[in-house]
């Protein structure tokens, strides 16, 4: 069994060089709202949900991403009705939210 | 099927407060060291292995950790060594390595 039931990992690196990176499409607000409605719905902890920061995720194209273990699920999230969605379907009830899953094909 | 094969994500954690924090125990030189080796083995890439950068896993007490998804597995290292043998052994061979994992009673 998994210490967390699921561990959402939201990419915030920020790029200096003009390459294309998360944080430029406003990544830390995505993560700070997820962990707040992970809060406020009692989701957080051990046999529960971890909202965590992650270095660069390696799909930038994509971005901003973030992915959701152990069950492998990507996804790219435009604004915070997004990552309500994501929360409320996939981390609280197992329900991945296909129209945001980032296809297979989407790299660095 | 997951992008990654295998995604290790490694705790950097730097915390000011006195609370001990996985940056304390040279989790740096175990990432750095682990992205080294990984791609010195022709592991890296979609498909294959991915070493990342994660803020605070919020086990801090087993602390350094890193976890390995899909897999879900959790460990405490020392050394290079035990960062090579996690390498070898279960991000190229899908080989748990008993020895370092993190007792699941181990938390914040």
């Amino acid at each position: 069994m998994s210490y967390f039931q699921r561990h959402i990992f939201f990419c915030l690196n920020q790029r200096e060089n003009g390459e294309a990176s998360c944080a430029q499409h406003d990544a830390q607000a995505g993560f700070e709202h997820c962990k707040s409605r992970v809060k406020q719905l009692g989701l957080a902890g051990k046999d529960g949900v971890r909202v965590n920061k992650a270095g660069c995720l390696d799909r930038c194209a994509g971005g901003p991403v973030a992915v959701v273990y152990p069950d492998a699920v990507w996804y790219t999230y435009v604004d915070q009705s997004d990552i309500d969605e994501i929360v409320e379907s996939h981390l609280k009830n197992g329900q991945v939210v296909e129209r945001l899953v980032l296809p297979d094909n989407v790299g660095r």
